[in-house]
C-alpha cells in the first residue's frame, strides 16, 4: 500500500509492533458457513463454493486470474486489464510513483495525469511488478533436509539451506524470480515463481481530490465515493507488453448478493490468537494504545494550530496517528461486538474438543493456559514496556538516536548471537542507514513531543517518583525537554557517526545530555524487555506452535494459511449492511458523490476536482462509483481486482470499512466489508470526465 | 464571564464539580515577596505596597476605584469610563447580551454594533450591574447571634437569621441592595451595599472576529491580539447616568515593570489545598480527567466531521471540552513546575512550624494527615466515582434525565433533610426546571456519546465483568446505545413530567429502557458516592476548617480571603516572560495582529474583520493592542479595569495565559499572566477602524 494507504499497514511500524508484539504469523481458522479465507491458488475451497454457490473454479479459471494478477513492490496489488499491458491499481498504491514523477511545476499526485499517446507515458523509476506464474509444493524436499537427532537450531539452518538451494536452482533453470514461501507456520513450503516487470509507465491518474475524496475523515468509512485508481502500462524490451492473461471488463454490473472474487496479496494476519489473547487486546492493550493515540493526536493538532510551517512539520506524524487511532477504534469496536467473539469462542471450543478427543494431541490443551498466563504478565508490564522499552515516554527522534547509540556500543561488546536481535550483524546495514539518516529534525516539534512524553512518565509513575526525578532533574517536563533538545548535538549525522564509531568509550565519555538520558533509562528498559521476552514472547511462541501443530493434525490443508503477502483468492458477495438501524446500500453513485460534497459544503477534504464539476451535466449520475462486498481482505490487498464468475473485472479493492479492521485476527461478514471502485464507474469517469476514450477503447477491446 | 468565556469558569459545571469536588472555599495564603492577592477594598496591602513599590493607596483612591467598578449579572466585571455613564467590559462578558439583541437579519455578536447617537443605543433585556458603594464589618453582630451551648446546626441557623436581619435592615434603611459576604470561611462577615443598575444599553461592540481573533486555538495563549471589548451605557430614569466616579483614560501607556491594579470580581479560588492534595491533582485527578477530555474531544471531532449539521449539534459540547482540556493542560503543567510547588511546600512548612510552636493550635497538625488519608481514598475510588456517580460512562442527556427521575422518586420517600442534597426541597425548583427543559435532544449525538461511555465502562472494568454485561445485555456498546436511545420516551417533556409526578410507583412500573438502566446503575453509584462523602468530603471539610482556624489565629487579616465573586483589588507589574528559551514581549501591537493573521494565511479563526483591513493604512500599527501583567486574577475578573497609580485606565482584563490557570489553587508570577486589551489600542480601534470619534471624545473628555 502506498504512502497514504488506508488500511492499517500504514500505521507507523513502531505502533504496529507495539500492538502485534510477538504474535507469530501462522495457523489458520475457518467456520464452515462463512465466506472466510485467503486461499492459496493451488488449494482453492471448491467444496465450499460448490455447496454454497453451485460454482466451481476450474484450472483454466484459476490460472487465468492468477496470471492476470500482479504484486507491487510498493506494497499492494494490481492486475493486467488490457491486451497491450495496461495495469490497474489504486491511486494510493501508485502514490509513491506519482510523487517521484512530479516536478515543482507539475504535481501529478495532486493534479492527476493522462498520457494522450504512448509517447507521453512516463516511466516509473523504482517500480517492480511480480506476476505469479507457478506454484510448486516443495515441502518434502525442505523437510528432508532435517535429519533425525538435529537440534532445533540445526534443523532451522538445514531448512534454510534447502530453501536457498531450491530457489537458486529454480532461478537458474527457469530464469524466473523464485521464492519459497513458508505456510502454515512451517508445515508446508511452496515454491513461487514470478515473472518480473521493471519497465512500468504511468498512463493515467485522477486528481488526489477524486481518488481520496473525503480524505481522512472518510477513511475506513462507507458510503464512499473515491475514484482510487491509476493505470500503468508494462513494457518489455521497450514495447508494450502483451500479456497472455488479462482481465476483461465485465459488461454487466454485479447485482446485490452476486458472488465475486478478489485476487491479491494480503499482507499479514494473526488469526491464531486465542480468545484470552483477544480479550487482553480488547480490555487492556487497545484501550491503552487508544489513550496514547488520542493524546498524541491532540498534542499534534495543537502544535499544528501554531502555524502553517508547524502544521507541515507535524503532518506525517499526525496522519499516521489519526489513521492508527481510527484503525484501533475499529478493531476495538469489533472485539466489543459479542457476535464476533462468540464465533471465535465457538471455533476455539470446537478445536479444543477435537484436540481433547485425540490422546496424541491432548497435551496441546495446556498451551491455552500458557498463553493466558503470558498475557496476564503482559498486562502487568504493558505500561512499563510501552513507556520505557517502546520509548513512548521519550517520543523524540533525538532520544531514539541516543538510545540506538548507547545500545549499539553496549551490544557490540557481546558476541553476535547474544545481542539484542536488532543489533545483530545481519541487521547492521539497516540500523546504520536509520542512524545516519539526514532527515530533518525540528527542534520545536522535538521539544513538544518529548515534553509530553516526560509528562506522561510523571503522570504514570508519579512526579515525585525517584526515577522520574532522575529523568527530570528537578525541572518541569517542558523545561527539561527544552534543555535536552537544546543541549544535544545528535542533530548532526557527523556527531552520530563519531559516537557510533567511537564505541563504548565514546559513549561513556560523552557529555551529551540525550546520551546521558538514554544511559539512565536503558537499564530499566532492558529489564522490562527481558521480562517480556522471557515471560511473554517465548512461552507464547512455543504455545502457539503447539496449537498450530494440533490444528494442522486435525484439519490439515482444508484451512487457509495466514496471510504472507503472496497471491491469494478471497470470495464473497456484493452486500450492503445495517448500521445504527439504517441500511447502507451495496453501492454508491456519482450522484451520491456530488451530494456528499454538497452536504459538506465543498469544504476540504470534500472537494471534488473542477474536472468533475465541468463534466457533471454529461455524466450519467446513476452510474455506480464504489461498492461493498464480503471477501476476506487485509492491507496488501489494495489494488486487487474484483472479478465475477466469468473472471471479468467488476471492481478494484481500495479500502475496508471500519468493521473490516478486525480482519487482522478474525473474519466477520456481519458488517465488515471490502470497498471497491466499481468497474463501471471507472469507465464513466475515463470517458466523460477525463476524455480518455483511447483508454476506454483499449480496456473494452475484445 | 460570558457564553464563550475564556477562563475556566466556563468549563461545564459537571466537570468543574468533578475536579474541585468538595473543596471548601476558604482560607488564605500569601508569601511576603510576591504580588499575590485578591484584596478586600477595606483591607488593602498597603504595608507591602509601600515597601515594594513606595506607593500607598489612600481612602480617596480606593473609594474612587471601588465606585467606578461594576459587577455584571452575566458573571463578569466592568467599570464606568465616562462622565455620562459609559461602561467598559469584555465582548465575551457582553456576549449573551449581543446574542439577545440580535435578530435573524442582524447578528450583533458576529458583526458588531455601533450606536451613532444615543437614540440608537439598544437596551439589554436582562442585565443588571452592581456598583459597590460601601463595606461594613458586621462580624460582631453576626457572631453575637450565636449563644454559648448552641449546637453547630443551631449556631448556623442563628447566624443565618442574623445575616438575613442585617441585610433586610440595611435595604430598608438605605434602599441599596445589601448582602452579607462570608469571608475567611466564616471568620468574618462584611455587609456589602450595592447600587443596582438595570437600564443598560449597548453602545459599541466590535465584530466577534476582532474580539475573539485566534479563537479557541489562541485561547489562554500569548502573544495575543484581541479587541475583546464592549461599551455599554447606564441609564437612570431614561437618561444617561452621570457617575460620581468613573475611570479616566490614561494618556500614557504603562511601561514594562510599571505597577498596575486590577479592580474586579474574582469568582472563586481554592488556595487552601494541602501539598498532598495538590499532588493528587497532579498525579491522579488531572491526568485522568485529561484522558477523558481528549477522548471526548476526538469523539466529537469525528462526529462533527460527518456534516455541517452534526458539527452544529456538537459545537457547544466540543467548545466546552476543548476549553476544559486546555485549562487542565495548563493546570497540570503548573503543578509539574517544581518552582511553583516548592513555593507551596515552603509556605505550608512555615505554617506547620508556626502551628507546631503554639501549643493551643498543635492539634491542627493532624489535619494534614486526615487530608492525606482522605485523598488516598479518593484516588482509590476516583474511577468508580467518575464513571458511575458523575455518570461519565453514561454521557447522555437522556440517561441524566432517567437518573434524575429515578433518584427523585427514591429520595422523595425520605424526609427532606435525609435526602441527597440536590433533591432537597430548597433546590426543587431548579431541579424541575432542568428536568423539564425543552432543549432539543439529538438522537445521533446521544448514541455516539452513550456508546463511547459504554465502551469506556467495558474498557475500565473489562468487557466480561458481570456488571458491564448487565449494562450491555449481551450487545456491543454501539448497539446497546442505539437500542437505549431508540427505545426511551424521555425525549418528551410530557413523559418526564408524567414519571416525575407518578413518583416511585411510576418508576417501578416503567418499562422505559433508560429508566431501567438508571435503576440498574444507581445502587453502585450511590455506594461510591456514600464512600466519597463519608471518607473524603466530610473528613476534609473538618480538616480544612481546622487548618483555616489555625492559620487565622496566626496570621489574622494580614491575608486576603479566597475569592467570593465580590470586588477585590489585585496588583502587579506589566511584564513579559520567558517561554521555551524565548522572551515574550510585555505587549503586542496592531502590526502583530496583521502578521499573526498572515502567518495563519487568514484561515479561520485567524481572520481579522474586513473593517480592519480597510483601515489598515490609516492605523498606527505600532499602537499596543494587548499586554500582560502579573496581578492575581481568576474567572470573574473578565472585564476588570486595569489602572495605574493615578487610578487612570490603562487596560481591560480579558484572559489569563496558560500558566495563569493554576490560579485556582496557587499564585505564581514566574510566567502566569493576566492578559489585557490595551487602553491605547481601544482608542486607536474606535477612532480609525470603527469611526467612533464621538465615543473617543466622550472617553477622553476631561
Amino acid at each position: 500500500m502506498g504512502r497514504r494507504s488506508r488500511a492499517h499497514r500504514s500505521m507507523p511500524f513502531w505502533l504496529f509492533v507495539f500492538i502485534v508484539g510477538s504474535m507469530a504469523l501462522h495457523a489458520a481458522s475457518r467456520l464452515a458457513d462463512a465466506d472466510e479465507g485467503m486461499w492459496l491458488f493451488n488449494r482453492l475451497p471448491n467444496a465450499y463454493l460448490r455447496k454454497k454457490y453451485g460454482f466451481e473454479i476450474d484450472r483454466a479459471w484459476a490460472e487465468h486470474v492468477m496470471k492476470a494478477s500482479l504484486r507491487f513492490s510498493t506494497g499492494g496489488s494490481g492486475s493486467f486489464v488490457s491486451p497491450t499491458g495496461l495495469v490497474l491499481t489504486n491511486h494510493h498504491v501508485a502514490a509513491e510513483i506519482l510523487h517521484e514523477l512530479s516536478t515543482p511545476e507539475r504535481n501529478l499526485y495532486e493534479n492527476g495525469f493522462l498520457a494522450r499517446s504512448r509517447d507521453e507515458e512516463l516511466r516509473a523509476p523504482n517500480l517492480e511488478l511480480l506476476q505469479l506464474v507457478s506454484i510448486e509444493d516443495v515441502t518434502d524436499r525442505v523437510q528432508a533436509a532435517v535429519k533425525p537427532g538435529m537440534k532445533p537450531a540445526e534443523a532451522a539452518r538445514a531448512r534454510q539451506a534447502a530453501i536457498a538451494a531450491i530457489e537458486a536452482e529454480s532461478t537458474k533453470k527457469t530464469g524466473l524470480f523464485s521464492q519459497v514461501v513458508t505456510l502454515y507456520r512451517g508445515k508446508e513450503y511452496h515454491l513461487y515463481r514470478y515473472r518480473r516487470f521493471t519497465d512500468v509507465r504511468l498512463v493515467f491518474a485522477p486528481e488526489a481530490n477524486a481518488a481520496f475524496f473525503g480524505g481522512d475523515p472518510d477513511n475506513f468509512e462507507y458510503p464512499r465515493y473515491c475514484l482510487d485508481m491509476t493505470l500503468l502500462r508494462v513494457y518489455v524490451d521497450g514495447k508494450p507488453y502483451r500479456p497472455e492473461h488479462y482481465l476483461k471488463w465485465s459488461p454487466r454490473a454485479p447485482h446485490e448478493g452476486e458472488l465475486v472474487f478478489v485476487s491479491g496479496n494480503p499482507g499479514r494476519t494473526s488469526r491464531q490468537l486465542t480468545l484470552d489473547a483477544l480479550k487482553v487486546l480488547r480490555d487492556h492493550r487497545f484501550p491503552y494504545t487508544l489513550n496514547l493515540l488520542r493524546r498524541w493526536e491532540i498534542l499534534l493538532q495543537q502544535f499544528s494550530l501554531e502555524g502553517e510551517e508547524q502544521a507541515r512539520r507535524a503532518r506525517d506524524d499526525l496522519f499516521g496517528i489519526q489513521n492508527a487511532r481510527k484503525a484501533y477504534t475499529g478493531m476495538l469496536m469489533g472485539l466489543q461486538d459479542p457476535t464476533i467473539l462468540a464465533r471465535k469462542a465457538a471455533e476455539e471450543a470446537a478445536l479444543r474438543r477435537e484436540i481433547g478427543s485425540r490422546p496424541e494431541l491432548k497435551d496441546a490443551l495446556h498451551a491455552w493456559e500458557t498463553i493466558r498466563k503470558a498475557q496476564k504478565t503482559y498486562v502487568d508490564i504493558l505500561v512499563d514496556y510501552a513507556l520505557l522499552e517502546r520509548g513512548f515516554a521519550f517520543r523524540s527522534q533525538l532520544f531514539r538516536y541516543a538510545r540506538t547509540l548507547v545500545r549499539l556500543a553496549e551490544e557490540d561488546q557481546k558476541p553476535n548471537t547474544e545481542r539484542l536481535r536488532e543489533y545483530q550483524d545481519a541487521l547492521r546495514p539497516r540500523l546504520l542507514q536509520q542512524l545516519y539518516s539526514p532527515a530533518p529534525i525540528y527542534k520545536d516539534l522535538e521539544v513538544v513531543k518529548l515534553a509530553d512524553g516526560l509528562s506522561l512518565l510523571a503522570e504514570t509513575y508519579g512526579y515525585d517518583d525517584e526515577f522520574v526525578q532522575k529523568v527530570l532533574q528537578g525541572k518541569s517536563p517542558r523545561q527539561r525537554a527544552a534543555e535536552l533538545v537544546d543541549g544535544t548535538r545528535l542533530y548532526a549525522v557527523r556527531e552520530r557517526k563519531r559516537l557510533a564509531e567511537g564505541g563504548i568509550e565514546a559513549i561513556r565519555s560523552s557529555t551529551d545530555p540525550m546520551i546521558q538520558l538514554a544511559l539512565l533509562v536503558d537499564p530499566r528498559a532492558r529489564k522490562v524487555r527481558k521480562r517480556y521476552e522471557e515471560e511473554v514472547e517465548e512461552p507464547e511462541r512455543e504455545a502457539y506452535a503447539r496449537i498450530a501443530d494440533a490444528r494442522f493434525a486435525i484439519r490439515g490443508t482444508s484451512e487457509y494459511p495466514d496471510a504472507t503477502f503472496t497471491l491469494r483468492l478471497a470470495f464473497g458477495v456484493v452486500a450492503g449492511y445495517q448500521e445504527d438501524g439504517r441500511r447502507l446500500p451495496p453501492w454508491t453513485t456519482f450522484r451520491g458523490a456530488f451530494e456528499h460534497e454538497a452536504r459538506h459544503r465543498r469544504k476540504e477534504p470534500w472537494v471534488l476536482p473542477e474536472s468533475w464539476h465541468r463534466a457533471r451535466s454529461k455524466l450519467n449520475l446513476d452510474t455506480p462509483l464504489n461498492f461493498v462486498a464480503t471477501p476476506d481482505i487485509i492491507g496488501g490487498n489494495s489494488g486487487s481486482p474484483v472479478v465475477n464468475r466469468d473472471a471479468q473485472l467488476v471492481g478494484l479493492i481500495f479500502d475496508s470499512n471500519i468493521y473490516g479492521l478486525t480482519a487482522d485476527y478474525i473474519y466477520s461478514e456481519k458488517r465488515a466489508r471490502a470497498i471497491s471502485v466499481h468497474a463501471h464507474g471507472i469507465i464513466e469517469a475515463l470517458r466523460k470526465i477525463y476524455a480518455a476514450d483511447h483508454l476506454v477503447r483499449e480496456l473494452l477491446a475484445e
